[in-house]
C-alpha cells in the first residue's frame, strides 16, 4: 500500500489522466480545492450508502424516522474536514481506495453525532446549523437524541468493515483509538469541561487541555489513522500525529477568532456565541493579534513537520492553511 | 478454552474448592443465585475500574462531573442480566476469566447508556431508577446526554481490549456485532419504533419485530458472544443464539406483564407506564393468561435448546426461569 515514486503527485484513481510530474509552483497549479471537494463528496456518498442498507441486514422493521433524522444530520453538508484529512494522510502514503473512505465516514459519523447532541436545548440550544434547522428542530428532541446515538454507534460498525484494512489488528486499533478520541478522555470529556467552564475563569493551560480533548482529539485521530491505514511506519505515524495536533490547535484558534470577529458565513453558524456563553478561549485571553500570529506560526510548524515528504505533502499543507485562515 | 470434563460443573476460579461431581438434583443444590450475584459483582468491579483509569491515559484534564455521572449510571445497581448471561454462556464452553468480564462490562455500558437516554425528559421522562434519582435529576440534562454518549463510546473501548480474546478477528467481530445490536437495526431503531408506536395500533408482527430490536438484540448478543469468546463452534454459537432469542422474548413479555400487574418492586421502576403511554404490547393485545402460558412455553423451549449440554446448562436455564418468572 505504500508510496508513489518520489516526486510524483498523488492523484485520484477515477479522475482521468494523472499528472506525474510535480509542478514548479504547486500551491497555484494543484487544484487542491477540487481535490478536497471531491473527497468530501466521496464521504457523503459513503454515508448515504451506510444509511441506506448496511446496518439493516436481517428481518427488522425499518425505523424510517430515525434514518431520515440521521440523514439530515449526516448528509446536510459541512466541510468534512476530519475525513478529508484522513483521506489526504492515507494518500500521502500511497493509499486511496474505498476502504479509506469508509474509515473517514466512520469518523464523520462521530463528528455529526456530536453536532446533533451539542445543538440540543439542554446543551448549546441551537436552532440552525449549515443553513438548515437542527435535527431537534426538524424532528423533535427524542429523535435527535436517538439519531445522535445511532450515528455514534454506526461509526463502530463502519470502522470494523473488512475494506478498511486487511489486518484485523489494525482495524481494531483504529476502532479502539476512535472510541478513546471520542469518549471520556477525548471529545465527550472536553465538551463536559467546556460546559463546566462557562462563566468560570480558566488559564491558558486549562483551555489548551480542554480544546485538545474537545476538538483536537478527532482531528489528531484523522491524520494518524490515515497514515496507519496506508501502512506508514511508526516514525511517519508519529509525524502525522504531530501534524494532526497542530491542525487541531489551528482549527480551534481560527474558530474562536471567527466567533469574535463575527463572521457567521465562514463559521457556518451564529457568531459571537462564545462571549455570550461566557466561554473561556485563548482569543479572549490573549487577543486577536496574538491569535493571528499564532495561527501563522502553526502553519509554519505544520510545513516544517511535513518537509520530508516534499511536494507530496502539498494537499495536507493546503488543508492546514485552509483550517488556519478560514476566510481566505 | 474449551470444555470442562463431561458431567463436571463449571465453577469460579477464585471461589474456593470447586465441586466437580454433578449434583443429583441440580435445580436445588446449585446455588445459582449466589453465582449470578457474584458475576454481577464482577461486572460492577470491571466498570468501576474502567471508569477509574482505563480511558484516561495521557495528559488530559479530568472531567470529574462526567465521570461521576457515568458512575451513577453504571454502578447504581441493576440485575446485570446481559453481562451475566454473556459470562454464563462463556462458562458453558469452559471459559471464565477477566477478559469475558470485560466483554460483559462493554455490553453493560451499552445497556446503561440506553437507560440514561431513555429516562430523559424528551424520551420517557423518568425521575427515578433503581431507587435513585435518574442521571438528569441527580446532575442535569446536558450531563446526562454526555454521560450516555460517553458510556456508549466506552463500550467500544472495552470490547477491543486484548484480554477479551487473543484473536483480533474475534474481538473485531464482537465489536461490530455490538454496534449492530445497539444501533439503527437494533436497540436504537427499536426505541424509535417504540416511541412512534405510542397511541398507534400495532399488530403482533410489528410488536414482535420492534421488541426483537429494542430489547432482544442485546440479549441475543450476550448469549452468542459469550459462546463465541469461549471458542464454541458454529453449531454451538447458533444454539446459544437461539437460546438468547428465546430469553429476549421472555424478558420483554415478563416486563410487560409486570407493568400490567403493577409490581413496581419486581420491575425496579414505576409500573403501569405502558398503558399510560399508550404503548402496544403483546400483553395488551393477547391478555395476561396467554402471556403466562407463553412464558412457560418459552422456558420449555429454552430447556429443549440446551438439552445437549446436560447439567452444565443449569445456570443458563436458571437465568431463563429468572427472566420469565421475575417475581418468584
Amino acid at each position: 500500500m505504500r508510496g508513489a515514486p518520489a516526486g510524483a503527485l498523488p492523484c485520484y484513481p477515477d479522475a482521468g489522466p494523472c499528472r506525474r510530474t510535480p509542478p514548479e509552483t504547486p500551491r497555484v497549479t494543484l487544484d487542491i480545492a477540487a481535490h478536497l471537494t471531491r473527497d468530501a463528496d466521496r464521504i457523503a456518498a459513503a454515508l448515504d450508502d451506510a444509511l441506506d442498507a448496511a446496518p439493516l441486514d436481517g428481518e427488522i422493521a425499518r425505523p424510517d424516522r430515525l434514518i431520515a433524522a440521521m440523514r439530515h444530520a449526516g448528509l446536510g453538508g459541512g466541510k468534512r474536514l476530519r475525513p478529508v484529512l484522513l483521506i489526504a494522510a492515507a494518500r500521502l502514503f500511497g493509499r486511496d481506495d474505498a476502504g479509506v473512505v469508509t474509515a473517514g465516514a466512520a469518523l464523520e459519523c462521530i463528528h455529526c453525532y456530536s453536532l446533533v447532541h451539542d445543538d440540543l436545548p439542554a446543551m448549546d440550544d441551537d436552532d440552525m446549523r449549515r443553513g438548515q434547522p437542527t435535527v431537534h428542530k426538524a424532528y423533535d428532541e427524542a429523535t435527535a437524541i436517538l439519531a445522535g446515538d445511532a450515528l455514534l454507534t454506526l461509526a463502530f460498525d463502519l470502522i470494523a468493515a473488512p475494506a478498511v484494512h486487511a489486518d484485523a489488528e489494525i482495524r481494531l486499533a483504529a476502532s479502539r483509538e476512535l472510541a478513546r478520541a471520542a469518549g471520556l478522555g477525548g471529545m465527550a470529556g472536553g465538551q463536559m469541561l467546556d460546559l463546566a467552564s462557562q462563566h468560570a475563569p480558566r488559564g491558558e493551560t486549562d483551555i489548551r487541555e480542554l480544546q485538545a480533548m474537545k476538538t483536537g482529539a478527532l482531528i489528531r485521530y484523522a491524520a494518524r489513522t490515515g497514515a496507519r491505514l496506508a501502512g506508514a511506519g511508526p516514525d511517519d505515524i508519529d509525524r502525522l500525529t504531530r501534524f494532526g495536533e497542530i491542525i487541531g490547535l489551528a482549527f480551534q484558534l481560527a474558530d474562536d477568532l471567527l466567533d469574535v470577529e463575527g463572521d457567521a458565513s465562514a463559521l457556518g453558524k451564529a457568531a459571537g456565541k462564545d462571549a455570550a456563553a461566557g466561554k473561556a478561549t485563548l482569543v479572549a485571553l490573549k487577543g486577536a493579534d496574538w491569535t493571528r500570529a499564532e495561527l501563522a506560526r502553526l502553519v509554519e510548524a505544520a510545513t516544517t513537520e511535513l518537509q520530508p515528504y516534499g511536494t507530496q505533502a502539498e494537499p495536507l499543507l493546503a488543508l492546514a492553511r485552509f483550517v488556519a485562515i478560514r476566510d481566505r
